[in-house]
C-alpha cells in the first residue's frame, strides 16, 4: 500500500477544518494590520537559500535539477523568496510595503514530534523602514496572531542582535567567525562558545562579559544596563507597544537568531507547553535584498510555525467546534427521488449547504449518514406530505420533527 | 538578480488578492454542497504516479530521490494523491464521501499561454457511490463552481467512455491498445487513430463506426441514438440534473478523456474564449484505489484548472474591485505621535484594518501613501484636535473631512 512520503502528512476533513479556520485567523489578523498576502512558488533555485543562510543550509535542502540543468530546490523557509519576489518586482512601490504569505516549506530531516519535512508557515514583512516603530509594528502584528488564536500561555522576548555583535568586534573576534559564535550562543551551548572564542584569542573577561550578555533578561528596567544605542531603541520600540497595548513582553538578550543577515531588534515567542521544541514565532530586523542583485533595503519580518503552534493550542486543550452542512435531503419512496433533488438543488441555490441521499438508502440508514455529516436539519421527503406541497424537517440534535412548506423550507433552515 | 524559476510565477498583492477571492467562492460552493476540504503532500512516491497515469508521465515529473533512495515527485495532478488518502485513511469513513482539496501541481513542460510549470488546480470527488446520482450531483457541483465564478461563456459536455470500450472490444481491438487509441480520438488526431486500428487487423466500416461515435454530439434527443446502456444512464444523469437546475448541458460521445482509468460517463467543460487551450474542468467515474493496494471503490470526481479558468475570465473582462484598508493614522506633529500608535492599536482591536505612518512623513506624503493603500480613511491626529479628545477624520474618495471624538471613530469608520 502506497503511503505519503516519510515526513509528511495527509490532512482528512476534520483537520483540515481546523486548519483552515486558524489559518483564516492568522490571515484576518494580517489584514487588519494592514498586510496584504503574496505567494511565491514551491521551488526556487537553491542559490537564493545558499545566500541567505549559508551553504550547510544545502544538508536540509530537497534539491533537484531541471531541464534546464538548473539546480533547484524546495524551498525551506519563506523569507528569501518574499525578498526575492521584491526585487524582482515591488520595488518601486510606495514603501513601506507590508506583505505576509502562507505555505508548505520543506526540510530535510529527521522527522520528529511537532517536526516534519514538509511542514507549514506564516510570515509576514514589512519593506522599506528601518525604524523602532517598523519593529514595534511587526511585533504587534505577531503578538496578535498569537493572541487571536487563542494560545494561552506563551512568552514573546525581544532582544538585539547589536549588541552581541558589538562586543564581539570589541573583543577582536574576526568577523568571519561572527556567525559561528552567534549559532553556539542561539543554542545555550555556551562551552562551544567559549572554546571557539578562546582558540581565536578573546581573553576570559571579554568571553564572560560576553555570555553575560545573553544572560541579560528581564523586564524594562534591563534596558538601562545595555551600552551603545540598542538599549535606547529597544525603550522606544517598547514604548511604541506600549501605546498600541501590547503587553507582557520580556527583554531577553539572549535571544540571538542564528542567521548572519540579521542587524538589529530581533525576537522570538514560545509556548513552554511545546517542551523541548517550543519556539513558534521568530523574527527580527535585516537586509537581504542587496544579496539577490536589489539595493540594500531594510526589512522587518517574523515567522509562525503554523504545526507547532496548532500543536501546542492541542496540548493547551483549546476546543474546536466543526461545522456541519445545514440540511440532508433524503425521500422515502421512488416518487419522491426527483422531488430530491430539485429541493437540494433550491437550497444550495439559496446558500444552504446541503448534501442528499445519492445510494437510495432506507431512512434509519439516511438518518445515521445525515448525523455522520454533522446535518444540523434533515429534510424528509414523502409522497403524502409532498402532495400538500410540503416535507418534513427534523432537527437532528433535538428530533423535533415538523411539516414544512417546500417554498418556507430555506428560511425555516436559516431559522 | 535570482528570478523565479522557468514556469512559476510570484503573485503580487492585487493578482493574489483575486486570486484568494476566487478560490474562496470555490470552496464555498463545494462546501455548499456537502463537500469537505482535504490536503495531501506537494510531492508523492513517483510509482503512485505511474500506476495512475501510465510510466509516459515520467518524462513530466520534477522527480529527485530523499535520503532513503525513495524516488519522489512532486505532484502533477491531485487525483491519485486523494485516492491515496482514501485508502490509507478514510476507507472506513461512511460513505459517500465528498472530499475537495486546491493547490499546486507540477509539470514539466515548455510554458506557454495559460500553462505553467506551478498551476493551480482544485478538485472535488465522491468516493464510494457507483449511480446516476452520483455522477449528477458532480456535474452540478462543477457546473455552480463555474457560475459562481462568474465566467459567461461556458461549454459543459458530457460523454460516457464505456460506448468506445464497448465499440473497440466488439472490434476486437486488443484491450492493451485501447489507451492509445482513445488518446488519439481524444485529441481528435483521427488519422492516426485509424492507422493504430488498420494496423490490429480493425476493418474500415468498424473504423468509421467507433469514428462516428466520437462525433455524436447534441442536446438530450441524441442519447436515443446510443447503443447499449449507456444512453439510458446519461439521460438518467440528465433528468437529475434537470431536476436539480442545472441547464445547458451538451452530449458529446467526443469527450474521451485521454487516461484508463474512467468507466463511465466522462465529462468536460470548456471556455471558448482560451481559443486552443480552452478546457477548464474535467472528470468522470473512475476506480483507482484497487491500483493503490486498497479495494476497488467507484469515485466520480473533477478538476478546475484554476489558473485557466482565470485567464477566461479576465479576457472576459469580467471586473474586480480591490479591498484597501479601513483607516491610514497619521500625525501632524510629534506630540501627537504615541497617540497615533495607541489609535491604531485601538482600531485594530475593534477589528477596523487600520495602518500607520511608521516613517514620520509630512501629511501630503503621508496621504499619498494612504491612497496607494486604497484606504477608505485618513485619521489624522494634530495636537489642538488631541487636547479636546479628537481626531480628523478625511473621506479618502471625497476629501471631506470632519471632527470625531476619538471614542467615537471606530464606528465613524465602520459606518
Amino acid at each position: 500500500m502506497i503511503q505519503c512520503p516519510r515526513g509528511t502528512r495527509d490532512f482528512l476533513p476534520d483537520e483540515m477544518e481546523r486548519r483552515r479556520f486558524y489559518e483564516s485567523v492568522l490571515r484576518d489578523t494580517a489584514r487588519t494590520f494592514g498586510f496584504r498576502e503574496t505567494e511565491t512558488p514551491i521551488f526556487e533555485e537553491a542559490e537564493l537559500f545558499i545566500l541567505r543562510s549559508g551553504p550547510n543550509i544545502l544538508n536540509e535542502l530537497y534539491a533537484f535539477r531541471d531541464k534546464g540543468d538548473r539546480e533547484l530546490a524546495l524551498r525551506p523557509e519563506m523569507t528569501a523568496p518574499a525578498v526575492r519576489m521584491f526585487v524582482n518586482g515591488m520595488s518601486n512601490d510606495p514603501k513601506p510595503i507590508k506583505i505576509f504569505y502562507f505555505g508548505q516549506c520543506f526540510r530535510y530531516e529527521r522527522p520528529q514530534s511537532g517536526r516534519y519535512r514538509e511542514f507549514f508557515q506564516f510570515g509576514a514583512e514589512i519593506i522599506g523602514s528601518a525604524a523602532p516603530e517598523t519593529d514595534a509594528e511587526v511585533i504587534a502584528t505577531a503578538a496578535a496572531m498569537i493572541k487571536a488564536l487563542g494560545l494561552k500561555e506563551y512568552k514573546l522576548r525581544i532582544g538585539h542582535i547589536g549588541v552581541l555583535r558589538q562586543k564581539l568586534s570589541d573583543a577582536k573576534v574576526p568577523a568571519e567567525r561572527f556567525a559561528e559564535v552567534l549559532q553556539k550562543l542561539d543554542k545555550k551551548l555556551y562551552d562551544e562558545a567559549r572554546s571557539i572564542l578562546a582558540s581565536v584569542g578573546v581573553e576570559d573577561a571579554d568571553i564572560g562579559s560576553i555570555i553575560d550578555i545573553t544572560e541579560t533578561v528581564g523586564g524594562p528596567e534591563v534596558l538601562s544596563k545595555i551600552e551603545g544605542d540598542a538599549g535606547a531603541y529597544l525603550k522606544e520600540v517598547l514604548d511604541i507597544l506600549t501605546a498600541m497595548g501590547v503587553e507582557g513582553i520580556e527583554i531577553d538578550l539572549g535571544v540571538v537568531r542564528g542567521l548572519d543577515y540579521y542587524t538589529g531588534m530581533v525576537f522570538e515567542a514560545e509556548a513552554p507547553v511545546l517542551g523541548a521544541e517550543k519556539q513558534i514565532c521568530g523574527g527580527g530586523s535585516y537586509t537581504l535584498s542587496e544579496l539577490f542583485g536589489g539595493e540594500k533595503v531594510f526589512t522587518t519580518g517574523f515567522a509562525i510555525g503554523f504545526d507547532r503552534i496548532l500543536l501546542a493550542m492541542e496540548r493547551e486543550g483549546i476546543p474546536f467546534v466543526h461545522d456541519g452542512i445545514d440540511a440532508y435531503v433524503l425521500y422515502v419512496s421512488e416518487e419522491a427521488r426527483m422531488k430530491a433533488f430539485e429541493i437540494v438543488g433550491d437550497l444550495r441555490s439559496k446558500n444552504v449547504s446541503a448534501d442528499v441521499d445519492i445510494m437510495g438508502r432506507k431512512m434509519a440508514k439516511a438518518l445515521k449518514y445525515a448525523a455522520s455529516a454533522r446535518a444540523r436539519y434533515a429534510v424528509i421527503i414523502g409522497p403524502k406530505e409532498l402532495e400538500e406541497g410540503s416535507v418534513t424537517l427534523r432537527n437532528m440534535s433535538t428530533g423535533e420533527q415538523s411539516l414544512v412548506r417546500i417554498c418556507d423550507l430555506a428560511s425555516a433552515i436559516k431559522g
